[in-house]
This record gives structure tokens, C-alpha cells and sequence, in this order.
């Protein structure tokens, strides 16, 4: 089973171990996903107890009832929904296994919660191979245990061959929000800091590159990481924290233009000190794209006081996935509403959102 | 817009008014959904504000973050997924954005919750017509603001064209569950009653009633409908209630075997005393088809202790949601694990889980 319809190849290493699953109607006897497995009986039972439990970590019985009760450590809770369509399934850095547990905790994160729970909705479509869904859910299971965060609820359902692509993950997350804590778009005014914790476009270009047809020289890596230990060190640091955004679809400047919309301030950014691998860079220039409109699914924007910004920028470089944040700009007083480039020779463009889709199922 | 290659169909009544929709890129300019629709941009924006927070009734600038945050009035919470694939979109009794709604606070009050708020996931596939998902968004804000609960957070995915089948949906939900309340399928014991809300089969029997070469005499209704006021009124009068299940796929069947096999208890139910309706039992003889494997999602089992049967039996009686409820059979302490038919003329048969699909995507 070393390749399959989906555009995803799974190597003999990396395939899972089918010995130990138990009798009767064993996963074995099934190599591919059947309707069936959505069918509520028995099938679909099997695929629970003898893949997702497992790999989730959460093989109790109370994950058979229809929802699971949590007791949380505090009445405030942020609560998040993404649906990932990412394509192809695993590529360099990750696969939408990954993503599906990172893109979640990442949206908790950004309201300043801890994340505790998430639940996981599969949609697979018929004749996705086995294999290829349980490296996924394993994926997704160690990347739920790497986070610390429990996946406690999930659902699975199938469609016909033809009315999917291979697997689609829905996840939403729970987090908890400290007692105070007050972080959103609305908050920014002039005067503020502007942090990116890192290199920007990885994801994105890593998606690209391999899209069929398109080849690059290096290969680069998805970013996909779970950033909720970043940003308490960050808030620690930082108390005054006015936003925090992951910049993913739509990419930095997409997140700013949000900002400078729902604050109704100006944001500038000095381009230049943005930082772009140069594999990325020499990505985006070959295919005309612009950077700061490429998904991210490790980095952050940060929005600080600018008496804070400094204790800010530290605490970022001290932790390993924040090892290349720089302040790139500020909220000014000036242009409410938008994102303005300033480049070193002092010339200056409006960013603007995009319209549509610059890159499709890019998460 | 009458007919689309989604096998729905959308009358000049039931399509919704593009008047008043603002510039710049009115909807009105998409008479169908673009993959820039998912892309994070402008698009993106625009489906979100002028579709999405007025169907939906969040319309805040709150709604903008990456995730939301709630207080809630207890610190012990049900939480609960479910992804929607049912097809038609649209069918008699409701469609996919009811039916998104119903079964996820279903979900939440078979814990003994009080549903509080939901998530809302959509994976929309390119060329799905505007005036489609108006309707079925209309369809989903109505049904939420009837059952009480909010839509606080949501994500949009567009699909190339041929990867997905109009749309599916994925809700999750949080329930807040009152100090105490413990129902779930490992509680059942020996002498308990097992009671149905009301007829079964009439999801299933209304969704296949509209399958392509499938034609019946009668129209089938689907009974979708939230169950927690049904729930509520149940448990104020059998506060013991140990156990309830929405017999949704895998119909009353799969439930009660998944219950007999947690708490390890025999379940007997006599035949006769089930409730189904004449067209939809013609319908399931027609098919092949048996009333206890198939979907509902407006009926709830429960089982309570036999002391509380009478008591649970009125209260669900005096309910709208519950005027055909009876009591169909009791736990035993013999063949622990498994559930039993008795027919008026004292045969007896093992209903078993089925194996697989009786009938794919029907929620």
C-alpha cells in the first residue's frame, strides 16, 4: 500500500502495524474505508474502538455516550471551529492530521486560553486507504498528546467515492480564559507594537510545493505547531497584550487588515524586516505570489503597548518556536481601517485583503 | 434558480432577497460559491457579513475572533460533535441546516445538559448556488434561535468543484450539565423501563422517500426537532432517569445494544409496542427495510428506574415532542450484552447491531 488515489504516498515504515486488532470484522479484512464505516453499527463501532481510540488516547467508555461532560477549572472558556480540507493529505512538516489539532489550539491561543479539549469530525470519503487514515489519526493523536490538550468527542461519517477527497477533518476546541484576560481585534490603538514571532509563508509554500506540477529545489517545511506555550510565555512577559492572531488563510496581511479594521486604527509595516526564508521567497517569486498574503499554521502576530514590547520580543526569542520574532511595525493614528508597507527606500503601498483565493485548500 | 445539480430544488417563494446586500463585491455578483469564498480575503469577509452573522444572529464584532469566549453558569459541561452529510439538502420536514442543529443539541441533552451554544462548520463545494445556501443557513439560524441555543463560532471551506456534494456541515455544542445529573449507558440495571418519545423511522423512511427511482404513495416527513425541553420535562419527573440515546443512525437498534453492552444488562422490547406509522412501515417493507434500524432525529429512548415509569411516561406524554411516547420493554438479567424482540405470539429474536450501512447519509 505505498500509494494511493489521494495524492499521498505512505511508506512501509510508516504504515501502521495491523497485528493485535482484534476479531470479529477485524480492520484488516477492510483495506479501504466502506460506507459502512459510517453506518452507526457495528463497522463504525470497530473503526472507534480499534483506530481512534487507540490513537486518540481516549479509549474509556465514556467516550461511547453521545456527548462528553467535562468539569473545567474555571466558568470562562473560549470556544473555536475550523474545518481542514488541506491538500494533499501529508506533505513536508506535517499532514491535516496535525493541522487539524494545531489550527484549533492555535485559535484558542489567540484569545488567550488554555487549551483543555477539543472534539474531531472525520468525513472520509469511500475508498480512502486504511493506512493512510490511520497514520492520519495517529498524526492527530500525537499531536493532541504533544499539545496537552484531550481530544474527548468525535463523530465519522462517509460519503461516496466521488463526494470527497480522501478525508476531511472538523475540529473544535475548548479553552480556558484566566480570570482578567482581555485580548481581541478591537483592542489595538496608537502607538502599539507590531511582533511576528517568526519567518512568515512556510506553510503555504510547502503546500505549493507539492501540488502537482510544481517543483521547487529546497524543500521547505510546513511551520504547523501548536503555539498556546509561546504565547503564556508572551503574556507573562507582556500582560497588556491588546491582539494575537495566527495568520493563516489570507496569510500576515489578511490578520492586520482584520485588526486595523475592528480597532479602526492605521497599522504599518516595515516590509523589509518581516522575515521570509529565502527558500519561501524564491517560492513566492516564481509563481507571483506575494508573501504576506501565504498561510501560516506556526506563527503568530502579537499587538503590544509599546512600554511592553520590548519584555515581548524577549520572551518570544527565548522559546523555541519564537527563536525569529521581530517587531515589524506599529498602529498609528493616521489611515483608519488599513495596512500600509513601507519599504526601505521609503516608498509605501496600501495592503490590502485579497478578494478571493490566492491559494485554494491551503489548510 | 429552480433546480441546481445538487439534487435540490429551491421555489421562487423559498429563495432569499439579494436586496439590500451592500457594495463593495455584493453576493449578488456570485450566483454561486467561488473557491475564494474559502479563501480568507474579501470574499470570505462578505459571506460572513452579509450572509452568515444575519442568518445566524451574531452579527458583533466578537464574532470576528478567532474563537469565542463564554461564560457559562456552572463549571461542568457537556460538549459534543457531529458532522452533517445527509442527502437531499432539502428534504420533507427539514433540511441539512435543521438537521445540524437538532442532532448536536440532541446530543448535548442525552447527557442531561442544557444546551448553551453551538459551533458551525461549513464545507462548501464550488458552484454550490448562493440561493441554496442562503436557504439552508436560513434553515440553521431559525432552528437554533427556536431551540435557545446560540451560534458563537464558525469556519468556511470551499472545495474545487467535485470534491464534496453542495455542502456538509459540521456543528459541535456545549451544554451546561446541573450539579448532580449523571445519565449515561453504563447506569442501566436489571428491572428498569425502556421507554420510546414517539413513532420510529420517519427521518430514514422521509430521506430515502427522496432518493433518485425511489417514489412512495404518501409524503414521509421527517421528524427532526430538538429534544431538550422534551429531556427537561422527562427528568423533572424521573429524576433517576439512568439512561437516554437519540436513535439517530443505526436507528433504535444500535442504540439499544450500544446500552446493553456498556451496562451489561439483557434489554427485551416487545415488538408490537413500538410505535412506527402505517406509510412508514409500508415504506420499509417496500425496501426490505427494518423500523428499528432505522434513523430518527426527533425520539429519544429512555430508561428509567420502573418506580419513575409512570411518572416518565405522562410527563413525556404532556409534551408536544412526546405525545405517542409508551413504554416498549425493560432491562433483564439474562443474555447481558444483548437485545431481544418478543413478538405478540411469544417468538423471540436477537437484534443484533447491523453490520454496515442499511442506509447511507441519511444525517
Amino acid at each position: 500500500m505505498s500509494t494511493t488515489a489521494h495524492d499521498v504516498s505512505v511508506s512501509e515504515a510508516a504504515a501502521p502495524s495491523f497485528e493485535g486488532w482484534t476479531c470479529p470484522m477485524p480492520l484488516r479484512d477492510y483495506p479501504t474505508i466502506v460506507l459502512g464505516h459510517g453506518g452507526g453499527g457495528q463497522l463504525s463501532a470497530e473503526l472507534v474502538e480499534h483506530l481512534f481510540l487507540p490513537a486518540l488516547g481516549g479509549a474509556d467508555a465514556a467516550a461511547l455516550a453521545d456527548s462528553a461532560v467535562l468539569t473545567l477549572p474555571g466558568a470562562r472558556i473560549a470556544y473555536s471551529t475550523d474545518s481542514f480540507v488541506v491538500r494533499p493529505l501529508i506533505f513536508p512538516g506535517g499532514s491535516i492530521g496535525t493541522l487539524a489539532v494545531h489550527g484549533t489550539v492555535n485559535d484558542l491561543a489567540m484569545s488567550g486560553a488554555t487549551p483543555i479539549a477539543l472534539s474531531v469530525g472525520f468525513i472520509l470519503e469511500e475508498g480512502l486507504p486504511m493506512a493512510t487514515l490511520a497514520r492520519i489519526v495517529h498524526d492527530l493523536g500525537a499531536a493532541a498528546r504533544e499539545a496537552g490538550v484531550r481530544i474527548v468527542t468525535g463523530d465519522t461519517k462517509v460519503v461516496e467515492r466521488g463526494h470527497g477527497d480522501g478525508i476531511y477533518i472538523n475540529t473544535s476546541g475548548i479553552g480556558v480564559v484566566p480570570p482578567g484576560r482581555n485580548i481581541g481585534p478591537t483592542r489595538v490603538s496608537a502607538g502599539d507594537v507590531i511582533l511576528v514571532s517568526g519567518t512568515i509563508g512556510d506553510h503555504g509554500m510547502a503546500i505549493m510545493s507539492q501540488r502537482e506540477g510544481l517543483e521547487f529545489e529546497t524543500t521547505i517545511q510546513s511551520d504547523s505547531a501548536a503555539l498556546h506555550t509561546l504565547v503564556a510565555a508572551l503574556l507573562d512577559a507582556a500582560p497588556g497584550t491588546r491582539s494575537l492572531r495566527d495568520p493563516t488563510r489570507g496569510g500576515v496581511a489578511s490578520s492586520l487588515n482584520e485588526i486595523a479594521r475592528a480597532s479602526n486604527v492605521g497599522l504599518v509595516v516595515r516590509e523589509e524586516s518581516v522575515p521570509v526564508r529565502p527558500a519561501v521567497r524564491a517560492a513566492c517569486e516564481l509563481l507571483g505570489l506575494d508573501p504576506f498574503f501565504v498561510a501560516n499554521e506556526g506563527k503568530l502576530l502579537a499587538i503590544v503597548p509599546a512600554a511592553e514590547a520590548d519584555a515581548a520580543l524577549a520572551a518570544m526569542r527565548a522559546h523555541t518556536l519564537g527563536r525569529d520574532a521581530t517587531i515589524i511595525g506599529e498602529a498609528v493614528d493616521t489611515h483608519h481601517g488599513m495596512l500600509v508597507g513601507r519599504t526601505g527606500i521609503g516608498a509605501r503601498r496600501v495592503i490590502t485583503m485579497q478578494i478571493g483565493e490566492q491559494l485554494p485548500r491551503i489548510c
